[in-house]
């Protein structure tokens, strides 16, 4: 089976790596020369649009499927009408944009924060008064790892902020006090089945991932695998999806959904029966999932913007790198490490262990500082 | 780190894949232009003694090593003269010639089959008198997967594959009754640092490996572990190390030994919390090794000559598909397929679903055949 991947980040590259085990073959185009994919697989540098490029990835593949969600969704409704696209163009779109997002969450029942369009500057001063203060303000499209978006504490800020983010549509976001920010990795094959992998618990600094951890027995599963599954099913979804949620006292809110695999399931590589890069790639080739049962306890750390040794990580048991093959660049993805445990105590210890060789995100600090303040 | 490894077969295929997710780059070296490395990394194809190919390998390599031992020991020592080869020439020599592997098996008092050398029929006359009959006779060097060997049942089979083996140093074992045929995959690190897997108990069709599988608290553990020490130990060996044994009621005599990850350990891809791939490139880098905790019940089908379609394999519960992007040929070994279970009884049930799906090395039969006849 071959297979077309829009996008070669480090998200394609693990899914490289996992289906080229099984035999699977892939080609990938990118507009970005410095790509993680590198010489694993086939690979075009040009636009997503152009339509050599297009006709040279139908040629090799015999499903499509994307690494990130800004691929334009004109690309996939062209190549959906040759060879299946997985998942479909409707999932991209619905997390295109976060008005829409919002509102087909609203339309299955699904509890978001409040929110309002906002296209200008009368329309955020009313969303002001109707959600009140703090309220984040974001585009629509794009933006990622917390780019693209301001916190207005006070009416002040409206003036203050305005000119650097108006111009193009926007989404003006009640804040919402929580407890957690968990994210829910699901899977569902062409027939249907549906799996769920375990929740993760977020921890970001400078508005990046940093740690995920799952805990056993997390009193949100549930909830989290139930508004999934009503998402994968309205959407006739096929592969691997992601849910964000804030966790508040009245119940899980969704923050937004990624169409795909997710820096939040690294975990799974080795803390899962069957990853989500390797899920990802039975569902899309119509192939039984495998089972999502955890290994033990696990936890994942991202390594921005600079590589520890190898040797420094894997001195903490249960420990395993991941190095995407990238060029070093403050705030960039650069590998993760996984870690196993048997007790949460010991996982713990180690996650601690494993901070203490790892810049964060953010960078290196004299002290440590306190906690960002959360918001939605 | 750079790694050089001479071949380029599944093995060296599988080492790819591992390190590349760690981030470790690889170029082989294969005089073969049909390999399973493919495009995985850069490959050279050109005789092993090729002076420019050992200069191109040389340069991109901080350290080299092999997925086969039938590479001259002559380039391994011109390579270690300028960097580190491991695990080093001494036990790829010790394994290269039978005789030799079971004499450096002697001095350290390790139990093998009785053996002679023999070189002329007058010597296979004596060799039979005086280690009686049936007797099998191996060419000392070259043969895998029950290739280079005779078995001889009664005094007029000497005459009558003589013809068929003479002409090179050759050995004569004597007939060994035995239980059970397994191997064990262990590690040994730059440090010393050594650790073992679990047993595997492996059952052959037509000389090649058909199933290997491990069971619970396998009572031959700890003295397959104590001779894997004393070898590891006697050859400063660094890396992974397969010792294949016969079970007899006298306790286990070592059959041979592999100075590389094996094929009765590919379980150990998803069966334990490091792979046998991944624990020899962290011993060959001289990083600290990982744990050989195994994860459930696990075995390991061989997929030779034909490949099932994944999904008749991936429908058994608990498996994973490994294909080496070969070329099908009768007696190839083309993929393998891991199952895991969490209780012994569902692990057989397993096991067997899958035997229905696959055709066994020997080939299909219209009934089911007795088992080969056992032997040494």
């Amino acid at each position: 089976v071959n297979i077309g991947i829009l996008g070669a980040g480090q998200l394609a590259r693990m899914m490289v790596l996992a289906g080229r085990a099984m035999g699977l073959e892939f080609r990938t185009l990118d507009p970005k020369e410095d790509s993680s994919v590198g010489d694993l697989c086939e690979r075009c540098v040009e636009p997503y649009e152009s339509p050599a490029a297009l006709e040279w990835l139908r040629e090799g593949a015999d499903v499509v499927t994307f690494d990130f969600e800004n691929v334009p969704t004109r690309v996939l409704h062209e190549l959906a009408q040759q060879l299946p696209v997985r998942p479909g163009a409707a999932a991209l779109e619905a997390t295109q944009d976060r008005l829409h997002e919002k509102q087909l969450m609203q339309r299955l029942g699904i509890p978001v924060a409040p929110f309002r369009a906002v296209e200008t500057r009368a329309e955020l001063t009313s969303a002001i008064q109707e959600l009140g203060l703090p309220l984040i303000l974001k585009t629509r499209r794009g933006g990622y790892d917390g780019k693209g978006q301001v916190l207005l504490r006070e009416a002040g800020d409206a003036g203050k902020y305005w000119d650097t983010i108006a111009g193009v549509p926007l989404i003006a976001e009640g804040f919402v006090s929580f407890e957690r920010e968990i994210s829910i990795v699901a899977v569902r094959g062409v027939d249907g089945d549906t799996r769920f992998y375990r929740i993760g618990e977020n921890v970001h600094d400078s508005g990046i991932l940093w740690i995920s951890r799952c805990r056993p027995n997390d009193p949100s599963q549930a909830e989290a695998e139930s508004i999934a599954a009503s998402l994968m099913a309205e959407l006739d979804y096929v592969g691997v999806i992601t849910l964000e949620f804030f966790e508040t006292p009245g119940g899980l809110l969704v923050n937004e959904f990624a169409p795909r695999v997710h820096n939040s399931g690294h975990w799974s590589i080795e803390g899962s029966v069957t990853s989500q890069f390797e899920n990802h790639l039975r569902a899309i080739c119509g192939l039984p999932l495998g089972s999502t049962r955890p290994l033990g306890l696990s936890a994942m750390l991202n390594l921005v913007g600079e590589l520890p040794p190898r040797g420094a990580l894997l001195e903490v048991p249960g420990s395993h790198v991941h190095y995407y093959g990238k060029r070093p660049r403050r705030g960039r993805k650069l590998g993760h490490v996984t870690v196993q445990a048997e007790s949460e105590r010991e996982l713990e210890r180690r996650i601690a262990r494993l901070q203490s060789r790892i810049v964060p995100p953010g960078g290196r600090r004299e002290l440590p500082r306190p906690e960002e303040p959360r918001r939605a």
